[in-house]
């Protein structure tokens, strides 16, 4: 098969790779029906994350079952199904306590950009859907492998309750499905913080009622002024940058709640005034596995659409094209078909 | 009247001071029937904490009150109270959600180290006893104004269930009550990290099942050994140096919870591997007026008796000796009798 390599800085590679095959009774292997391009894949691409090696890259699949280990008992050949980016044996005490992303035999998964996958601990990993999906849903089923899933548990982290005023800080793919997720728990305000146009757009369209387009203390100011000067219940950072954690947590009202989920960078917090901040923080990889079900359903029943974040559709072997596109933020997140 | 009043490192004299008086329609003076030295004293004490001009000490009080002003409701003269170091309206959005260390009005008390006190918003902060107290039970109810308050909100912030495995980090005042607070809230197990066989005994008497006296990634190791692998449901961070939160956080298993309530100096903290622990944090100054009444009835019936911190009273013209004794680790912590 052809597949997905990253060599250095801006150096992403369609290449001949060998074809996936079982290599323990507990691997399955999927002909995806979807794989895309996550923010996160953009860290190394752009050289900030060093990478060894020529990498193979991406963790966020779905497809057909097309051959299971012996061990395997979950899944079947023929099924479709979604795996979090997170393998997980989803047996272990953390996996039972909902923390999947904390499995004791974690590995993350790498390889997805690639038209079939191994995918280890298929059975603690993998989920099916009640049936065979049309070719409409499958965009959204693919969302939540990961940018779904991660917003989906921005918004738990940060305590989301019907009622609340939820901040959504970021309007990447994974926080224009914060607001989504906050919005299917019940949030009655949902700000996010954004100064695009077009995301704007897609935000208003999962459920946002206001945009902060001011950032740094002026965007805390701003939340404040919606808040009556207390600041937000709920709070979802959706970055990865100290600037933009510092921005969470002082919009946040005491004894508010900060999820995040945007992967830390150099990130070094000062504590002694998160300390009268009075906050609960909560975040870290997101433990899609615990969510994939219902999740599933959502999507499987029509009640939420996270695919249209996609806003570029390629065919796999044009991937190089797809990352550039994001980099160069021309698209909110690409979809690669295999 | 004479009281407490820091000039510099190490510089603590007891001397004339004005008599307080009311100022405000909401103050009330109390005439203290005990007061303290709290561990958080020994930080500008040391210098560490800088001062800019002589500063009167001590947030740590009960008594009975003299006189209240024109506005004061619900405290009356004759009648023996228990106030929080914070100094809240209780009746702001933030004291109503249970932050009252968050008040729209706060104020941190200060000048307690002295025989009579002025409190601001007497209501909002001043909760009495049910009726005239024994000496016996004293220096509990003085505990309750901050130390026992500031261990409570610990466990109650690193969400300590019944049944629950508990690791306190600290062996100080707060730390052991520490102890005794998640013993009253059903952890079953409770492993406090101490190298101080006085400490040590004490924290045992309050319910503490195991020691650990390595630090660092040596304690964090022995944690683990005690856990089989996985880490504590709930760790109370009692100390506030970078070291003391990082061993908290590694302590802890995925998806459980640190309350840290040690005043952090200089902390920086690297997010990147908090972020892969997946633990939730919550902490700050203790939202003691939440908690006055549940803590006062507690101590009232004779369930807890948080006063066995104090293994070292003093009058209070000797307060100079009371600093210094916990300052040398003689003490633990020292009560003042004015």
């Amino acid at each position: 098969m052809r597949a997905t390599v990253l060599y250095g800085p801006r150096d992403i590679r369609f290449e001949d790779r060998e074809d996936p095959k079982i290599e323990k009774p507990t691997d399955a292997i999927l002909r995806l029906a979807a794989t895309c391009v996550c923010g996160s894949d953009l860290w190394p691409y752009r050289g900030i994350q060093k990478i060894a090696q020529p990498t193979p890259m991406g963790h966020e699949y779905c497809g057909v079952v097309e051959e299971v280990g012996s061990a395997v008992k979950t899944v079947k050949p023929g099924q479709f199904v979604i795996g979090s980016f997170c393998i997980s044996d989803n047996t272990c005490p953390n996996c039972r306590s909902g923390y999947q992303s904390g499995c004791q035999n974690l590995e993350f998964m790498s390889r997805a950009q690639a038209p079939v996958l191994r995918v280890p601990l298929a059975d603690g990993t993998l989920v099916g859907t009640p049936d065979k999906p049309s070719d409409q849903i499958i965009s959204s089923l693919l969302a939540v492998s990961d940018v779904f899933g991660t917003g989906w548990f921005a918004a738990d982290a940060a305590n989301v309750k019907p009622g609340a005023t939820a901040v959504v800080v970021g309007d990447g793919a994974v926080g224009l499905l914060g607001v989504l997720s906050a919005k299917l728990m019940g949030a009655e305000r949902i700000i996010i913080m954004s100064r695009h146009e077009k995301r704007q757009r897609l935000a208003k369209e999962f459920g946002a009622t206001d945009i902060v387009t001011e950032r740094g203390e002026e965007g805390v100011a701003r939340i404040k002024d919606l808040t009556n000067g207390i600041g937000a219940d709920s709070v979802l950072e959706c970055v990865g940058t100290e600037e933009s954690m510092v921005q969470a947590i002082q919009s946040t009202r005491p004894g508010g709640s900060v999820g995040y989920v945007g992967v830390p960078h150099g990130m070094k917090l000062d504590v002694w005034p998160i300390f009268f901040k009075l906050v609960h923080l909560h975040g870290g990889p997101a433990p899609v596995r615990r969510y994939l079900p219902e999740l599933i359903k959502l999507v499987w029943d029509g009640k939420a659409e996270p695919g249209k974040v996609f806003d570029l559709v390629l065919p796999l072997e044009q991937v190089a094209e797809g990352y550039r596109a994001m980099d160069e933020r021309r698209a909110i997140k690409t979809l690669l078909q295999p």
